[in-house]
Parts: structure tokens; sequence; C-alpha cells
């Protein structure tokens, strides 16, 4: 279904764009229902605005314009100095969006942006290094209610759970929660917990122990950071109770916040969408940039994959003098998601073109007539293509039919009525361009589950 | 409208966008109308791949990865030798992409492509350096009959013709006839007399023939050249005549066949869309690489804009071995076009966000309420927000008004009924979120024509 040649930039035939256009339209459409505005950033920005964001830095792609890197080997000029690179995700772009045209926006601002990123991963890691990531995000200025840590990882569960795909679960875990019972154990170097126990899934327990061993983090320490991280559950009481069952040296103020907040959120989607939303207190990543809820989630099944949709809060996701801009997103990585759609596959189009009638043609010369009776079922929205050349018609059927086009359409000769045949069924009758329909489910293609 | 801290690479408000994703919809639904199959590919070509049409090659910008950069800097590896570039339009993707997929094609394949392409413009000149093309094209394995010709310049007619535009002319020349008259006057370097012709409007007759001069083209032979560039007309007979009355040598078998073409274009399109297709015969833009038809294009009173839309006949898009894939096909500068309605204005969206609904909070213990509201809302197709605060009415109805969302729907308290206010007209009625709705030109943010 894919094919690369360039290992990393992956491209689809044209029933594979179906899909993901398909996957698009829907996130766009679920997005834009929730209020959110679409935006598009420029795929480049500067390098000094994409190295504020340490993390993924050495991935940029840096751009050169040709003719000056010859000019420069030439001895005739130098490369230019405002170095430009190509965005690796939509956080970095939106961020200094919102400052740059705060005067022209509306706060909070909910914006939704759906576009490809690169990343320069070395070309032996087999992963993307071009992918499009649907992304909705929260700004405030100055201010922003923490009833969006709540609303915007639903807007993400619900979009995800209309898709043709295994039940896909949003896991919540909140940073004050994690750094207040470090402050409680006396953990003081947070950052060490957090990435040893990132590792938990890979290294498991006793190798998460050696790691934190390292950081002069203690056993007993070790121990409740552990039984933290064992926390799995989306009912707010089991949490809250299993929280306050850790062997803490009295709970601290930050983390009786963290584990309201944590709790509100379940409580919440718990009513709203029951089952969408678990607590899992071992998520670690990019909890050392977010400041409240953090987010990631997981397919059933398809575990594998990792999260396919992460986000969580920032309390500055951007800021200019002493104006900052607090923020909650997350971000779908689209092309992961396809392609897993359609390697299994999960999910096929009833067709590769948009067509749902090829009408044929009778004659070379009388071609106008064809395009007249396809012009009259487009102007009533009828997607309609007409055969390349007036071939015998058992040649134009199968056209139609090695594009997976359901009806072929026979302008009539003279004075007499045209007629359509459905080729699955092989069932031809009378028809009248300006009034005939297809049924609703063969009017586009449509994507459905795979048997 | 439109703020670009980098010059060249523009980027919209959210009103800006709507007006975009409007245009953008458009294209895509009347292409896909007209049976052709959606497809993206990579954002990056191999140099060699881009550097082989010659002519935009020193526009490319190159992609470096930073890590790659700085470990070449510091002596330890050198920069990768498979270099990449980013495409500067969609033509050579697509022949790249037919070539390497061919088996999996089905031929004549239609297909539309809609892409941001980069070209390193330098910065003084003004001109976008990011920008996003809308592409139609239809290739045939080894053959390609000429009606394609006729059909593709008349899809891009009906296309623009529907926007809130002026009205948009298609201007048609043809390889073959003016090839054909410079053979018929014995002018053996075609390519001189193109680069001459295509200054027309810049340098005006007299710097034509002093042009042409210097091509060894003499007096005679230049009067028949500038002849031949002023015909422009829809009227095929006219065309036929007015060619048949230039000072020729006799006409070639050329001529002839380029004649037929251009007389049979003008024809058909006369039928299917009188008016819409004009034959320009100055335009000598890129008949150094199309072998039959051209197209470019003009809005009525935007001429200075130059051709938004253009395109014409390949007999090789693409080869491989001894396979040839001919080609025909049209590229709408959407940037262009856009960025033009946006500042004269020729449009105007009807507001900057989707939402038709806010819905008012009144307590925020009670958000639950207006969240089911807008659930149910959502439920039915209706775009819906909730206010972000539980701040007085008159504030969150400021909400709305200032983003132009049109309804603000309030919960009643227990027992009682919900209830909506147009704050346009001030008209508030009880209704009901599982049964009420906006009318209909309310439902979506609208782009009209700017008053």
């Amino acid at each position: 279904m894919a094919r690369t040649s360039l290992s990393g930039f992956p491209e689809w035939l044209p029933d594979g764009r179906i899909v993901e256009q398909f996957v698009l339209d829907h996130l766009r459409r679920t997005f834009e229902l929730h209020g959110f505005a679409g935006i598009e950033t420029r795929a480049v920005e500067t390098l000094e605005e994409l190295e504020k964001k340490g993390e993924t830095s050495k991935e940029i792609y840096v751009l050169d314009r040709l003719q000056a890197l010859k000019e420069a080997e030439a001895g005739r000029g130098r490369p230019s100095e405002h170095r430009l690179g190509l965005h690796f995700d939509l956080t970095v772009p939106f961020a200094r969006y919102v400052v740059e045209h705060a005067n022209d926006l509306d706060f909070p601002f909910k914006r939704y942006q759906i576009q490809k990123v690169w990343r320069g991963e070395r070309p032996q890691e087999g992963r993307f290094r071009e992918f499009t990531q649907a992304d909705i995000d929260v700004v405030g200025a100055g201010t922003l209610p923490f009833h969006y840590e709540v609303d915007l990882p639903l807007v993400m569960a619900e979009a995800l759970n209309a898709l043709p795909l295994p039940p896909v679960r949003v896991l919540v875990n909140n940073r004050k929660v994690v750094q207040g019972v470090c402050e409680s154990i006396g953990v003081s170097d947070v950052e060490a917990a957090l990435r040893g126990l990132d590792k938990l899934d890979k290294i498991g327990a006793e190798g998460v122990r050696e790691e934190l061993a390292e950081a002069s983090i203690s056993a007993a320490q070790a121990g409740v950071l552990l039984a933290m991280a064992g926390i799995r559950t989306g009912d707010p009481r089991e949490v809250r109770a299993r929280v306050e069952a850790l062997d803490l040296d009295g709970p601290t103020d930050l983390l009786a916040t963290g584990l309201d907040e944590l709790c509100a959120l379940l409580e919440t989607a718990g009513e709203r969408m029951p089952g969408a939303v678990v607590a899992d207190l071992k998520i670690a990543r990019g909890l050392d940039y977010y400041t409240g809820s953090v987010y990631e989630s997981e397919i059933e099944g398809h575990e594998d994959l990792g999260s396919i949709c992460s986000g969580g809060r920032y309390d500055s996701l951007a800021h200019e003098g002493s104006r900052t801009y607090p923020g909650v997103g997350l971000s779908i990585g689209v092309s992961r998601l396809v392609s897993r759609m359609l390697s299994v596959p999960l999910v096929r189009a009833t067709r590769s073109v948009p067509s749902a009638v090829l009408v044929a043609v009778v004659d070379e010369a009388d071609r106008a007539r064809s395009e007249r009776a396809a012009s009259a079922l487009r102007a009533r929205g009828i997607p309609a293509d007409v055969a390349p050349s007036a071939v015998k018609f058992g040649r134009q059927i199968r056209h139609a039919d090695r594009r997976g086009i359901p009806f072929v359409w026979f302008p009539g000769a003279d004075g007499q009525a045209d007629s359509v045949k459905d080729i699955r069924s092989g069932e031809q009758a009378e028809a009248d361009a300006a009034a005939w329909r297809p049924p609703a489910e063969d009017l586009w293609p449509r994507v459905e589950a795979a048997k």
C-alpha cells in the first residue's frame, strides 16, 4: 500500500490517500464542531526559534538556497545568515504565531492545525522523516481555566473513537501529582525520577530501581515511585485511595492540587464519555515541560504502536515580555495511525477514484453527448467520468470495473432514452441524467472496516 | 490580513484561512466531481530529480540535517551524499510518482494534487517562497487522446468561474501552430522566436523586432510573427482565417495539425462553456517544453496579477526505458489567488470561528449542563462552543460577538426550558437542543463577496 523509495517519506497510492483524506476530513469536522478555528503556519521557522525546544533540535532539517550554496562554494558570496529550518512539530510554530499575531486574535484562542512536519532522523532508524500531525490547542492570555484540561482530551477521544478502529483510550497523568509525591518522599531530582520511570515498559521494575539508584534515589523512595507508577484506573476514588495509601511523609499542597485535578478530570470524563479516559501514573514522557495534566493514548490491541495522540498543559506555551500564554493541547500522529490502518489492514476504500459513474462513449464523433450526460450528473453533485475512448462497451465496462466505479451510463441515440448499468449486479435500466441518483452509499468512495 | 514576519512566507489569520479553505474545498470538490483522484507526494525529491527541469532548479531549497552539518563542521563526518531538496512545483514529483508506481496505477490516470511548494527566490524580489498549488493532470501509458486537451482547461474554467471572482478566461495557444508558422517562413531558431514573443507585453512590438533581429530573424519574418501574436479571439473561424491570411510560404503539415487542434478546442469549449476559452497566439511561455496546447488565464480587471492557472500538453511527462507517459495538465497558483482575494478584498468570511452557537455557562459548578447542550447540538451537526467562564451574560455575549458567532444558548435551570438568542437581532426564544437548528446560511462560516 505504501511505497517509499526514500526511506522515511511515506507516500500512498490513490486508495490509500482516500483513507488518509477520510481521517483528515473526520478530524477537521470534529474539531470544527467543537469550535476550533483552523490555521496553517509556514513550514519554516528560524533556527533560533526551533532550537529553543532543545529535545528535538538535533533532528532539524536546515534549508539553504542551492544557488547560494553554489555561489559560496565558488567563493562568490556566503551562505545566508538568517538560517531557516523545517518545523518538527506544530507547537513551536503555533507559539510563535500566537505571539506574532496576539493583537489580532481573541483569547482564549482555540485552534486546530493539520500539517506535515519533518524530522531529520537517522535513516537507519526506520522512522518517518515526513509526517502529518493534527493538533488542537487552546491558549489563554495570562490565564486559562482548568476545565480545558478536561475538554481537550475528550475532543480527541471523541474524534478517534468515531474512526473505524478498536477502542482508543486516553491515558492521563499530572505533573503536580508526580512532583508532589517526589517532594513528599524527599526526592529532589524530579527529572531523574521521571527519566527512570519513563523506561519502565522497556527495562522493567528492576532496571528502573538500578537507574534510580544511580541518581541517588534510595530503595525505599524507588519503591514508592514504582508503587505510584503501578496505579492505572479510570475510577477517581481508586486513584485517590491508592495515592493516599503510598508510603508518603505527609502529602504536600502540590500533591493535593494535582490529585484534585486528576480526579476532577476522571470524574467529568466518566460522566461525559464513560471508559474513554484512564489515569496511568507511570506516564512520565513530557512531564519535564508540561506543568499540569499530560496525555498519552493507546489503541486496544495496538499498544505496540505507542501513543498516537499525546499532549498536556503548559503554563507558558509562549511569552513575550511579561505577557504569558498558558495553553493545553494534544497532537495526533496521523501518518503513523493511517500507516497502521492501511498495513494491517483495518480498513479499505470502496474504490480508488471519486467517480460513481463512468459515462460510456458510443462514437468518438458523438463524445459531446456523453459529456452532456456527465455534466448533468455533476451539476447534481454526482461524481462522473467519461470513458477515454469509444472502444467496445466491454472494454469501457472493464475500465470502470478496474477502478471500482459501480455504474456505467449509456447515452441513448437520438430520440432514445439513456440507460445506466450497475456493473456489480448487471442490472440495467432506462435513466435520465437530470433525475437519476445512485444509492447514497455509492455516491462517494467510502472507507469501511476491512474484513 | 496577511502577516509575514519572514518575507515570502505568507500566513493568514483565522478569517483569511477560512477563505483559503473555502477555495481549496471548492477546487477539490470540482476535481472530484470530474473523476480526478487525489494524491499527495512527499515534499522532498532528490536533487538529481529536481535538477532535470533546468529552468527553476536555481530556486531549489536544499535540505541538510542540522546534526550532520554540525558533525561535518567539527570534522567528524561529512554531509550526506544523497542530497534532497524541496519540490518547487507538483509536476516533477507527479512524473516521478507515475514512473515509480506505474504498476499500481490504471491509465489514463487522472489525478489532482493540492500541496505547498517552495522556491528559494531572492528575498528582495518580494515573491512567495512558500505557496500552495492545485494541479490536475491526466497521463496515459504510451498514448493519450487529444480530447483531454479540451477537457482539462474546461475543468479549470468551471472551477475558477464558480468562485466569487470576476470572470476568468482561459487563454490558449498551440506549440504546433507557432512552430508551424516558424517553419513555413523559414525561421529555424524557434526558441529564439518564442523568447522574443514572450516579451511582447513588456517591451512592445519594436522591442521584439530588435530582439528577433539579434537572433538573425529578418524584418519580414518578424512582421509575420508579430501579426500572428496579434491574433486573439474565441472564434475558431476567425483564428483559422487570420492564420491563413498570414504571409506564409505555404502552410506545413505541422501548422495544419496545430490549427485543427486549436480550432477543435475553441469549437468544443464554445459549445460547453461559451466565452470561457479564448485563443491568444502571443502566449509563448512554456512552449519550449509543451508539445501541443498551452494554457494561461486571466481574471477580468486583474490582468496585472498574471496567469493564476497555466499548463499544457506534454508528449512525455515522464518516461522509463522505452515507456513514455504523455500528459496534459494545469496548475492553479492558489496562494497568489487567495492573497488577491483577501487584499482587495474581493471576499470576506462571515465569521472567524466555525461555531454557530456559543453556549453560555450560568454557574461554573453547572458547566456540565452547558456541555450537554453543546453535545446535543454537535451530535446534529451544529458547531457549538461553550463559554470559557461563568462571567456575566453581557460578557459572554461579547465573547460571541467579537468572533461573529450569531447565536448564544442559555441552558435553563432545572425543569425550565433552554433558550437561544440571535445576538444580531436580539430576538430570544425557547429552544430544545435536540430539535433547534440555525438557518442554513448561519450553520457554517460562509465566504461572501465583499461590499
